[in-house]
């Protein structure tokens, strides 16, 4: 067991799950200071060999990581530290958003996705008020392996996609709007009650836990096209 | 204050609404008996001159009611009696439906506004999963005065339909759906927090309400075009 | 469909809207930098001919739109911004509010319909807890064309107003309140569950929603009233 | 102690709380058998000498603790048995209702208020939808020392009272309605957001609490008007 | 009517409430400037003869209002502004309250009370973790006319209270614990809940309410007592 | 592996429990046939030695099940059939409800705790209204190892009892109630927010949980005893 | 757009939906009578080649709906009628439960999931309480292509799970349970803020709605593996 | 009654607690000044002779308590001053998180509780994405004689840890996470449903009550052991 976890005193480090799922521990910035994020870090780099990812970090924690551990880059739009970024595989995902509120949301899926070797399109500000708008994208939808939807508000945005497209749709709803929008809850439950079959949910504002879901599909895809061959993102 | 209302014991009759706000007070069924009902249709029928009508009312009760009062009609979709139904006037209402499972809301909305002298177009089951559904009925839609929508589950179709046409939309959400779509309340927070500006909402399930507040903009716009004219429906 | 949207990178605008509803796109501030809010403001001023607005922002902010985009104005309690106002047109709205902590909510609902061209009143003050006070303003609100109600807490005088009146009423439930007054909700869920008949209602604190939902009404009327003429407001 | 409890195994009766509360307890009737019920009411009986009251009896059982324990009488309205009720006395209490669903809420807060020697006026049918009928009746709500509201759907009643009168107004939310109304929670929360100072609530659907509440208040007035001597009802 | 209301423009001042309720129209602080607050109190002082009070109020704008409209007093606990309050009548309120972070509520009802003319008692942390320290102030409960609970966390001293006396019980559920204290809505449902029969409830943190309603339990004993005499606290 | 668990085809037994927690998988009855119960059952008796529990059992699946497999034994107020029951060891439990209508869940965690070997003294209708019948009972209470509290409503008793024992008190709300009690959620929440500190608590109604949490404070007592001497109630 | 809809009156068949999606329309059986869900099954029949479902069909409406059409067959642990099933294809998908009380949901989702032509192997009965019976089945779930958790309670299963694999997993949350489960929303809300990076969750009870994104993930797959080459499930 | 509770004015000391439960009342830091916490730190030390202790305090506050009241510590990571801690005694308690973030309210736990005598493990960081975490450290859970498990987001640690041992597991929810994690709300919930059976619950992030309970336990299992014995931790 010593072999499988590293422990920091302040944490115990799962530094098995690169060879268990595909893709190292990725690192939650909130509550833990930049010299703990860096131990985390340095721990996952020296036991792993694909892309290490920090999320949800400010950038003056992200300077202070960075100088830490050198080698790393920081994408401000998405609070994404990233070392050791996957070479861009054939899986593509397109990252779809309701409104220009979404964006942050969406860069941090985006970020994620593409760190782990995603081959990744953003079609922006196509909510279900000007359908035009969506309609006109069908194409570059249509050319994804997987849909990420972000949207606020009512949400309307994943069941109109669901509907357009045949691949695997994963909807992060945010918590952008006032009053009923309670913070994201109805854009989640309005996700959930979708009237498009065969939609799939992540929590609100969780453009991180889409991106892993888009590189579980691609891992399977992957494995399925052939079960003997490297994974996608160069992973294994 | 004795002309305004009549008191029968069980109920106090607003028999003044009529001349207040252009149609007779309705009378909600749940919790009546065909006694009180037929009561109270009576001492409307008598007090006023325009449409009386009776919500809710299952067909047992109706057929006992019917009896008490003769001269009304039954409409079991809509669960709805109506008694001097007034002429069809120039105002339309487009009156669409998200699923079949809609259909009983749908069809209460309809039949009080067509019984207060709207005149109905119902559009079924143009759900956004399927857009191009609700895309080829745009014309329809557009030649409306008004327009009523009827979704449950994530109740996308009001954001679709208030984005494609510039008339008042009117959302009324169902409790159609389970789980998530917690008995209407999810579609009524969804079309409450809708991207397309300008909507508005009824309660959860009410055609009655919806209908109710189309029939408050035909008398707006009659009025408007002309203050001194007769009402739509011929009310007055 | 170049035409219609005008995508800026970091976000597409619907310009076609104005054409398709009435009144071009209105900006949503919070979340914008001032420079993104100009850049919108200018392609819709570029490519539509009517009244031009952005909701919700701060004065300071205001003042750097309005160096970057001259000929607007701000009014401050509104947190409005407009360009080309509309002319004031013959739909007559009344907006009531229940308490003067409904002040701001009512001030943003009265500016956008004034800037979209209905001839706005404001009554103020008659909460329900002195139900004289909305009685002696009975004339003033029997005199519109439609009425915004704006309250918070329990939100009665959406009910009591609704009994008074036949034109269409637009309840805004408000924030207003503490406790048991849950941030808007409760006056949200009262007004849906109003006993007056015919109630539509709009997001909490959205004078913006009402504002929109009444210039529905108005477009619904002149059309009514004379289908091939111009519409209210001079939007076409 | 064994002076102020009698045990009867499957309950233990608080035979102690007239002295100390100017009233026996009174018995819930669900889940409990005829059989139980017409325990507790004997050993109240035997007891106690003021009035003995069981709630929420539904008229079978009822007829079985009849045959048990002779002498008492039930009131199907009030789904209410009582035994020794007090002589009414001066303390005079309206009950006041918004419409005729809540008729079954306010028979139970009559006759419970009325067996424990209140003198009782109900006011039926006034909702806010018509304040006219309101208006028309506050003379007599004005005589009241104590006013019972009760009220469904969005409960403005209550705020309309609580405005016109100076003496307690004590709200009872009721389940009456649907969708929003959300069981009674929204008349319970609105009520408790009331704009008009002063007003308490009790429990939904409790005609029962609200009918013990006036009764503590006609035991303060008693009591303050003349500490020494016997309390209003005769429960002394 | 126009002797019944004063239009101050932002405001609109019910200089009736006096005659008809027994007390004047009292100030809520929140959302207005020490300019409005001043405005409104000067209207209310010169248009009634009894106290006037303003709630809420951060101890500079109390500075404020105080140099602009003299001969008030700030009471800091409270929060609380009060000008000509009334001498103290004979109707005994006690004050209860659980734990001392309930005080600055409590500090409210007292100060509130105790201007409008009731003679108030304050006894403090008696939760019911000590259940002896509440059974040891028994006496001076029972001695009061009404009291008033004022409980955070789970609620439960308004139910030992309740079982204690005979008297009204006015519940004041406050905001204070955490977790599954929900702000206060746990402590507001239990009360509401309990199984003390004849308990009232006022909003989450109230005492500006409570008082309120001590106040109209006072006015009702003293007109009970003498119909024809002046009312407790001289207010007429 | 195949020693610890069973496979039945629609179950898997987790037969190795007993050895692992010192007592057998309990069977929960709702949703699975007689012949299911009866087959899981014998899957216990033949690889486990200590006491076998099936719970929520309704009579006639009982009467089923008992002929299937002989030796056991029904109690009808706790819904439970038991198997083997372990002889009553040293470790006392007191059951406390606050009224009669909390009596079968009290009843389930008797016949469990019973089944499992604790020693149970039940002391019942001991609510917060009455608090000297609580007082009264201190004692006993005292007397007990650990006791559980079974309250509904508000649940004011975990409070009371909380503040009254030092030894672990494990509070088990109840959906005793209407209204604001929601379904037993109000006596949760207020247990969890209980101002006595260290209180415990299980699931809604779930006298068997509390049942199963006392039993492990037997184990650990037991343990703590005598580390390496044979459990409370025989079980190893 | 005659060609993509066929209208039946009372219900909008989606026929276009097998070209766009891979699976024709799946019809949801509550609210529709045996006449109308034998239409739109013939109609998908007629107009689409690959299999068509119907869920949610109880036994007698089957029999109806099976005598009208021929040629289908029923699955009544599932509620499901199929007509045309697909041949099995390569893809893999475990479905997974926690407790036997889950089945009849991972009978649909198995059963639909089968239908449409994945490969399905079930896994009962493996819930956290007892972990080596999840650990013991370690092997057959990474033999998976994809995971479908059915869970209800706590629903900590697809945490679990999650930490197991690298292959998506689609968690659904059931209504297994009692109290604080809230009847599946809280499987549903922890499911969603589950610490195993890349879940996704469907609607409460949905084995359905998970099948369906299984479906799409199969379809993704094989496009990837070789988008000019024909579907998995032979549904092209 | 003098003897039993310390009058300090602003808060009544129940001095008594230490004779009644084995643990001076602990003081409850927010809300209260330096000086009345070093108030009631005084009376507690100079009325009793256990451990003191001060919860939820701030280092500033920290300091200016500890100047007014020498002889304290503070532990800052768990914001707890102490006097007079017990000496450890053999009961042993593993406080389990399953995350860094739970750090804070897992220090609370692990303080309070020693410092009132327990022998208390920390097992860091073993949530149930990585079970192998968890397995790993089975020795050293089941060597403890109770488990206080900490868990934020959606709280499967805790049934993963009810399955594993046969002590007592006392479940702390914590309001780490975000989204549907609902601010702790959902691993409450969790908790209060997990699968594992006899998991006992306290509020969220209450270390405290954990520790409290764990006391509990410890005097229960040393009375158990040795009814006339002094206490464990050295209280009596």
């Amino acid at each position: 067991m010593s072999e499988r976890v590293v422990d920091l005193g302040f944490a115990r480090v799962d530094v098995d799950r690169e060879a268990r799922q595909g893709a190292p521990e990725v690192v939650y910035g909130p509550g833990k200071t930049a010299g703990e994020i860096a131990a985390v870090v340095s721990a996952l780099l020296a036991r792993n060999s694909g892309p290490v990812l920090a999320t949800r970090i400010e950038s003056a924690v992200a300077e202070a990581v960075l100088a830490a551990v050198p080698g790393g880059a920081y994408e401000p739009a998405a609070r994404l530290l990233v070392w050791r970024p996957a070479p861009t595989g054939s899986f593509a995902v397109a990252v779809v958003t309701a409104g220009t509120s979404d964006g942050p949301v969406a860069a941090e899926a985006a970020a994620v996705a593409g760190a782990l070797g995603l081959a990744v399109t953003v079609v922006r500000d196509v909510g279900v008020a000007g359908i035009h708008r969506l309609l006109a994208e069908t194409g570059r939808l249509r050319a994804a392996d997987a849909v990420i939807v972000v949207a606020g508000m009512e949400g309307a945005l994943a069941s109109a996609v669901g509907g357009l497209v045949a691949a695997p749709v994963i909807a992060v709803p945010t918590s952008v709007g006032y009053g009923a929008a309670l913070e994201g809850v109805t854009a989640l439950l309005a996700m959930l009650s979708s009237c498009a079959a065969g939609l799939t949910v992540v929590n609100i504002d969780s453009g991180f836990g889409a991106a892993m879901a888009a590189h579980r599909l691609a891992h399977a895809a992957a494995r399925h096209a052939s079960p003997s061959a490297p994974e996608p993102g160069g992973r294994r």
